[in-house]
């Protein structure tokens, strides 16, 4: 099989790319995102229609945050587009005349790096998205598994503090409200805010005020020793490393992929991580340990990962 | 192919059954369960030749509580028997002179469940044993998953309370702290000792005190409708439910299966599992539901799992 | 002495009423609540003048919502009006030309009551304020504790929930985020969003949705029965009693007075708290137990308790 | 008035101190603790006619663990010792003919710093006794407060987890089971376990396991910099910390005092509890912070404690 083409929903632009069989971008196209769910419907197809023109493409697969149904076919819930059972494949096809198929974001960001990234030569492995939120995908025995009804491996939503923090999801206490770059930002605003003469690089960088605190301003200064922005990445670590050793108990992959904005600052956050992961292992000193592993595809790994599931039919 | 035996290693008997392709148990053979480890190997092939004798044996699975490895050979850490990097396979072959699968007891039950029990007609189910503890078994696309390295669906390792109750693990708020046999009598004699007015029943099942007080009569008393026991299942199934809709959003099953001897109690204790997990299953306006289902082999579940998941080979 | 004065600082009004010294108010005078700092100055100048008018005042007491220093004169800080440093005492003090006392109004009301309503009679009593929020005072050996530095007696902002919830107060599982007016509309909400088909009663008293749930809409449907409301009061209720058992612990005093606008439902919100303080109660075999009773002054308490702590001078 | 005798009963010994108006011992005496109730009382009263033969004895104060009542006369409830409803101060009245108060130990060790330690010119003054487990003392107005039926002041048993850790007294999440001796060797054996290459020197100290780590050992490890020594003694500040700044929010007093064994480490041990303190204080840009000072009179102060207590009458 050939050439297919991957598409990635941004909140600004739609990125559609034509892939091939070993996962190299040949071209891109992107259009801008429109603000109505029809609207982006359409943007999608025209994306399609403009990576495709002079390559022979024979499908397209498609990353749409929310829940997606088994038969990868409809968006039954999207956080921040309204679709509401929107039977997005069927919708493509008539507009682009390609086989479509539909898959969670996160699920395709898991995919190619498996595939063409970090994930390489392991069958059973663990994808963990640091952005914003928390997502991810499970890969086991060489295989995307999606569940019974195609919504697993919401990981940013399993419960660590009872009665926790509120998520936007209605619950309480989600993982994502405590390892992510929107709790990163939260923790060291928290500390600047109680112990700002810890916090002068970092305050520095911003506005001056605790509010004005951003993720990058975070990383920048825990790259120079501020003490309130190494104790945030410290805390993210230490939820996230526990979540990390509660996976490792359900699941026991060979490794964790660490994907996301977060990752990017690749030891400064990983080797924390791996910390904490090692802390909270259970029964550590019986069993071999996975590996934690930053992603290698950066931005581009739900894209090509669309598109090879679109070629695996 | 045709017979096998199944291994079920209990803390006062030893357990071997011959098995046929429809999970019937044509014949047990029981010993008595030894108090060091090596006897222990030797009781088990005494089982397992007793069971053997006039018929033709295929295989031999064993379950065994513990962290068994990926080739189902070695059990590398078992909590009750001091058995470490204990090479089981290898010295029941010798004794028995039979193929040998080395398997945890709560795998082997789970894929007794799904093969001839409450999991038939499942791809993808999560069986969850409430017994003294909280195991479980994961089958995924019909198989049985067992991670990387083979000690996966340790469900009741899972951290539901962030510096919570010390487990026998050696960590501090595992779930089966809180949803278990364990925590139920707890339950019962802590809600005991503080109103002993609402648990006039209870008390007068044990001996009286709120130490007395053992399982049979949490259940028992419940039935009567004893307020301090219906609160004990109630705060059990609260916890119970909590972990079931994480472990929906992780693996998203079809189904769940609850067994172990809390499961006994029927739907005393399955509806108000079946209402928490209702409670708290993430988006649960926008997915199918699992069901939440009673086992349906008993005791027998880990044996006759064991003996197939031999012939399975 | 004579007549003085209490001030009571509404979000919609400013109420200064004249007390006698068995805490009768003898005349009201009310000013709409002006949308500035300086303007809610000058209003309570204004109420105050308005209701002295023909009495011999002898003192003007006003409880202010926020840090009062210990000199009872500064508003060090106010939640919801803008004060910082505020010296309230003397701006008023020039204005009305009386001697005046600044107090927090939750220490305000708590005197209220030991004097004059439910905690008369006790010489260690904590009162409680349920409103939106929660807050309270202390009085030991017949005196109002205030603090070294006049903040003492914050409840609200003792921490249930290591990760909680976010507060208003910048810190996260405070327990008014958890047994409040505001945490129960919470409760019910969440209750109703999962589990429509037990909110029948509630969800028809609002707008049909969890959303438009409010405050009064749980009470009318606790007293119906409705299962979600009553299972919120029954959270709100855990809290409370938790709570309560821990200021036992603390304080030892001989009786919990429970007001604000969720006390006004009685024993419909008292008995679950008092079943829950007896059940978290330290030690409950081994000591006599504070009795938790409702406030007896309403929404009076603040004002009549002003008054009379400019009394005592 | 002149001489009073104090008694401090201790686990292995009994001491009868002469103290004068000033809080110097003058002699003691002491006495091995007996096994039995009863015969604690005789050993009591053996200590104190010992340590006064040639004084002027004007009366005894005793410092006993547990619930004492109102009257300061009867032990309602020992952890230790078998008191139930003990009648304390008349049996040891007509042993030794002086007229005998009974006190919560740690109200005692408390009452010993306010009047001739780290708490000498404070009003207000909350002391924290951090041994093998939590207890503490309120001063209040220059007087020690015990609430109305004399259990007041148990701080170590405020449930800072809710669900969390088991407690001696039967509840689960008190802060004595997060910040105590107690707690921090659990913290260090706990993570020597998981990363003995952090703890080599912690383990040389000990017996080389992790169990074999005692609280001597933490300390003199922390000294030299060891990862999880440090750690651990981190670990106790985060929770004392915390602790602290909900006992601000309560009773906002001029000084917190901290005693009992780990405070011998001084600023080891203090300096991570001001930080933490501060770091979870309430409104701390708004408020005077309460000063975290290290107890002066070491394990002298109960026993001079109880003495002054008797003089006062």
């Amino acid at each position: 099989m050939g050439l297919t083409i991957g598409v990635d929903i941004g909140g600004t632009k739609i990125a559609a790319g034509v892939v091939d069989e070993s996962g190299k971008i040949l071209e891109t196209h992107t259009v801008p995102t429109p603000p109505t769910a029809e609207g982006i419907v359409e943007a999608i197809s025209a994306a399609v229609t403009g990576a495709g023109k002079g390559h022979q493409i024979e499908a397209v697969g498609i990353g749409a945050a929310g829940y997606v149904d088994d038969k990868r076919a409809t968006v039954l819930f999207a956080p921040n587009i309204h679709w509401r059972h929107e039977p997005l494949k069927d919708k493509i096809e008539q507009r682009v005349g390609l086989p479509v198929v539909v898959e969670n974001d996160a699920n395709a960001a898991a995919w190619g790096e498996y595939r063409f990234g970090a994930g390489q030569g392991h069958e059973d492995v663990i994808c963990i998205t640091l952005g914003t939120g928390l997502g991810g995908g499970i890969i086991i025995g060489n295989k995307l598994r999606r569940g019974r009804f195609g919504v697993a491996a919401e990981f940013g939503h399993i419960r660590v503090v009872p009665d926790g923090l509120l998520c936007g999801c209605g619950s309480q206490g989600c993982w994502e409200q405590y390892a992510s770059g929107r709790a990163l930002v939260r923790y060291a605003r928290q500390r600047a805010l109680a112990t700002p003469e810890n916090a002068e690089v970092l305050l520095a960088l911003g506005d001056g005020t605790a509010e004005g605190i951003e993720g990058k301003h975070v990383s920048a200064a825990a790259r120079e020793g501020d003490p309130v922005a190494v104790d945030s990445f410290r805390e993210l670590a230490r939820w996230a490393g526990a979540g990390l050793a509660d996976l490792a108990s359900l699941f026991d992959p060979s490794a964790f992929i660490i994907g996301g904005g977060v990752s990017d600052e690749g030891d400064l956050v990983l080797d924390p991580i791996r910390k904490s992961f090692r802390r909270w292992l259970i029964g550590a000193q019986w069993r071999p340990h996975a590996k934690v592993v930053a992603a290698q595809l950066g931005g581009k790994a739900g894209l090509v990962g669309a598109a090879d599931l679109a070629r695996q039919g």
